[in-house]
C-alpha cells in the first residue's frame, strides 16, 4: 500500500473507502484517507485494521516549474520555507499537501516574482508545523539568514505557517545582529489550491520589501481582507489578532512601516533602520533560554502558579497583567494575593515581568498604589511590549547576560523597537 | 496621628513630609503620604519609622449633594457601586481617595442622569479593585441586581473597575436566568477629578440604556476616545483592549448593540432579547466552580502545565489555542506535544476546551489534521468564544450539571449569545 492507491480499510469505525495520503510527520502508525466526499480521516493501524488495495496507484501531479531568466537589473535575494501554508501546493488528485522547493517551482506558482528580484536560492532547513515550532527552529532560521544575507542577498523571505508567526518575527528581531538588510517573513492563511489564496501577493509585497532601503525584521501580510495591499509591520509589533481573515496579522502600539501593493510602495512609518553597505555583516546572536513562561492573568486565579515554574527551575516570567499592570495584592482572602509569592520568586532570582494583557497601550505602575507595590518588590514593568514579544524577548535576554541586573536593564532598553514611547492616535486598532 | 495630619516620616529611605492618607485595604502596617510634590509613597511602619505631627488635621472636603426630585415620568432604576475609579472622588486637599455612597453624591457628580432616571437607591455589597474580584464578587453582584429588578427597578447600572469588568460582566450574563430589563456595567478610564473623566458620559449613556428595550447583559464605555457617545456591548462579547483609553473596550465578534449620546440612541445590531413585563421574575443562579484556569499557549511551551492543573485537582481547561485551535501534536521532540497530556486531563474527568488566542475570529477543527486528532480526542472546540468569556461560563458550567456529557453539551451550546455564527465583517477591529 503506497501513497495514491485506492483502499478499503475495516476498522472499528467502519469501512472506508479512499485514497492513501502521506502520514503526518512522526506519526507513520495513522492511515490518512481521501474519501470521496472529499474529507480526509486518519485511522489508527493496529491488528484489527484490514486493507484492500482496490486501485493502481494514483500519480501525484508535478508541479509546473518556470525557469526563470536572470535580470541584472534586479537584485538578488534568497527565500527559505520553514513549512506552512504558503509554501504548500495541494495535489488535487489526492489531497496530499506537498511543499514546493526549488525557485522554478516559487515562480511557476507566483510568476509576479520574476519581474521583481532574481529569486537565486530556496533552502528548506526543515518543515515544521508553525504551533511546533520552539527557539530550536528561530535558532536555524535566523543561522539561515545570516548565511544568505552574509552571502550576497540583498534581502531575505522567510515563509512560514501564520499560528506562531509573529513570535519568530520578534525572535529573528532580537537574533539578528547588526542587520542592514530587509528581511521579510511571510505565510498564507489561505492553501494555495484557493481562489482566496493570499500567499502570492503577501509574497510579491515581500519582494518589493526586499528591495526597500528598510533594515528591519518585518511581517509583510495583507492589509485588507480584499486582495490589494500588504503591510510591513515591525517584527517585535505584529500581532495574529484574527483565526482565519487575510489580514489577521495587525500592528500594534505601532504604525507600519509601509503599505505595499504590487507596483506601488508607500512608506507610512519611517522609523527604521537604513539599509547599510553590502560589506556590513550580520550576526546570528541565537543563544537562547528556554526556561521562560508566559503566563496570563485572569480573575480568581491562584497565585501558586508561581511556586509550580519555581519549582521547575524557571528563569523568567511574563505576566500579562490586567489594565495599567495590575495583580491582586491587597485581597481579603490572602490565598489570592499575589505579592508574596511574586517576592519569594524575584528573591530566587527569577525575572518577573509584567506586560499588557489588553495588548493595546502600555502599563503604568505610578497610577495605582499596589502597582506601586509590585514595581517597588521588583516587578519589571515593560511600557507597550506585546506579551509575546515579551517572552522572547526575556528568553534571549537571559541568554545573554550573566548578571542579573544586566539582564533587568536589557529588558526595559529598546533593543529593536519592542517598545514604542509615543504611540500614535490611528494606531490603535489599525 | 490621624488621615489628613501633616506629618515628618523618619524612615530608611529618608525623611519625608506630607499629608497622611488613608492605607491600603488590608494593609494598615502601610503609611501612605502625599508628599508636597503631588506624588504619593508608601512607607512600612516598623519599629525604625519615627513620626512627628507637624500640623492640625486637613478636613477632608465633603462631597457636594443634590437631592433629586422624584419625576413619575422617569423610570426608577438601581445602581450597584462596587469599586473602581468611576465611583470614587479624589479629595484635592489630602489626594485621599473617597467613594460616592448616597443618590444625591452621584447626582451632584453627574447632574445629567435626574433628567434620565429617577436614581432611587444606590447599593454598595463591597468596594474591590477589579483585579480583586473573583466568582464571589460576580455572585454577589448578580444576587443584587436580581433583587433590584424584582424590587421593581427598571434597569440597573452596576459601576465597577475596568481592568476586569468584562469577565465580571460575562459572569452576570451567565447568571442572570430569566433576565427581562437591561442591566448596564459602566467603568471610568480616567478618575473623576481629571478633566478627561469618562464615568460622567458613561453613566448618563448607561442610563439611557436602562430605558431601552434591550433586556441584556450589556458593558457601556466610550465608542471613541473623545467624550461623543458610548457603545452598549454584550457582556459575552466584549473586551478591554488598551490599557488606558477611554474607548478601551470594544466589541469582539459582533456588533455592539447600540450606539448610545447623551440624547440619542442608536440601534446597530437588533439581534437582542426584548424587555419582558415587570411581573417576570429573574433569578440569580449563582452556582459557580472556581477549579477552572485560563492556560494561553505559547511556543515550546511544555504540556506539562496540564500535569500542574490535573494535580491541584481542577475541573476545566480554557486553553488559548493557535490558529485556528492548535497547539503542537506531532512534535520531533516528544517532550513538546500536547495530546498524550490532553488525553490524560480527559481520561481523568477534565473537561479540555479551545477559545482562539488570536480573539477576533472562530475556531475551526476540520481545516488541519492536527487540530483533528485535538478533536477526536475529546478536546472542546469554541468557535468564536472569547477565552475570558469561555472562562467564566466554564466555571458556571462545571457547577450546574453534575454528568460530564451534559456540561460539555453546555459548552458548545449558544446560551446568552457567547456564540456568533455569522460575525459580521465589520466587527473586525470595530
Amino acid at each position: 500500500m503506497k501513497v495514491g492507491d485506492r483502499v478499503q480499510v475495516q476498522s472499528k469505525d467502519g469501512v472506508h473507502e479512499g485514497i492513501v495520503l502521506p502520514s503526518p510527520e512522526n506519526q507513520k502508525n495513522l492511515l490518512m484517507l481521501k474519501l470521496v466526499s472529499g474529507y480526509n480521516i486518519g485511522i489508527k493501524l493496529d491488528k484489527s485494521v484490514k486493507i484492500k488495495v482496490l486501485g493502481a496507484r494514483t500519480k501525484l501531479e508535478k508541479f509546473p516549474t518556470v525557469q526563470q531568466k536572470e535580470n541584472k537589473s534586479l537584485p538578488n535575494i534568497s527565500l527559505i520555507a520553514t513549512g506552512g501554508t504558503i509554501g504548500s501546493r495541494v495535489d488535487y488528485k489526492t489531497g496530499a499537501v506537498q511543499t514546493l522547493m526549488k525557485p522554478e517551482e516559487f515562480i511557476a506558482n507566483v510568476p509576479e516574482l520574476a519581474g521583481i528580484v532574481n529569486l537565486k536560492k530556496i533552502s528548506r532547513p526543515f518543515a515544521v508545523w508553525s504551533e511546533n515550532m520552539s527557539h530550536v527552529e528561530w535558532q536555524k532560521i535566523a543561522v539561515e539568514v545570516a548565511k544568505e544575507l552574509n552571502a550576497g542577498a540583498e534581502g531575505v523571505i522567510v515563509t512560514h505557517g501564520t499560528d506562531t508567526l509573529h513570535y519568530t518575527a520578534a525572535a529573528l528581531s532580537f537574533m539578528l545582529k547588526n542587520l542592514g538588510k530587509p528581511v521579510a517573513l511571510v505565510g498564507g492563511q489561505r492553501s494555495s489550491d484557493r481562489g482566496s489564496f493570499d500567499g502570492a501577493l503577501n509574497l510579491i509585497c515581500a519582494a518589493n520589501y526586499c528591495k526597500s532601503e528598510i533594515a528591519e525584521v518585518s511581517l509583510i501580510m495583507h492589509g485588507e481582507d480584499a486582495d490589494t495591499y500588504c503591510l510591513a509591520m515591525r517584527g517585535t509589533k505584529v500581532r495574529k489578532l484574527h483565526t482565519s481573515r487575510r489580514d489577521a496579522f495587525r500592528p500594534v502600539n505601532e504604525l507600519p512601516f509601509a503599505k505595499i501593493w504590487k507596483d506601488k510602495f508607500e512608506l507610512v512609518n519611517a522609523n527604521y533602520k537604513r539599509r547599510t553597505s553590502n560589506e556590513e555583516r550580520v550576526t546570528a546572536d541565537v543563544k537562547f533560554e528556554p526556561r521562560v513562561a508566559l503566563v496570563k492573568f485572569f480573575p480568581g486565579q491562584s497565585p501558586e502558579i508561581i511556586d509550580y515554574y519555581l519549582s521547575k527551575k524557571y528563569r523568567g516570567l511574563v505576566i500579562e497583567a490586567s489594565g495599567l499592570g495590575h495583580v491582586p495584592v491587597d485581597t481579603k482572602d490572602k490565598k489570592l494575593g499575589w505579592l508574596p509569592k511574586i517576592k519569594k520568586a524575584i528573591d530566587s532570582g527569577i525575572l518577573v515581568c509584567f506586560a499588557p494583557q489588553t495588548l493595546y497601550g502600555g502599563l503604568n505602575q505610578f497610577v495605582y498604589a499596589p502597582a506601586r507595590q509590585l514595581h517597588d518588590a521588583g516587578v519589571l514593568y515593560l511600557g507597550d511590549m506585546l506579551p509575546e514579544t515579551a517572552l522572547v524577548k526575556l528568553g534571549w535576554v537571559l541568554a545573554h547576560s550573566k548578571k542579573l541586573v544586566v539582564a533587568k536593564q536589557l529588558m526595559l532598553a529598546n533593543l529593536v523597537g519592542e517598545l514604542n514611547p509615543r504611540i500614535p492616535e490611528e494606531a490603535f486598532l489599525y
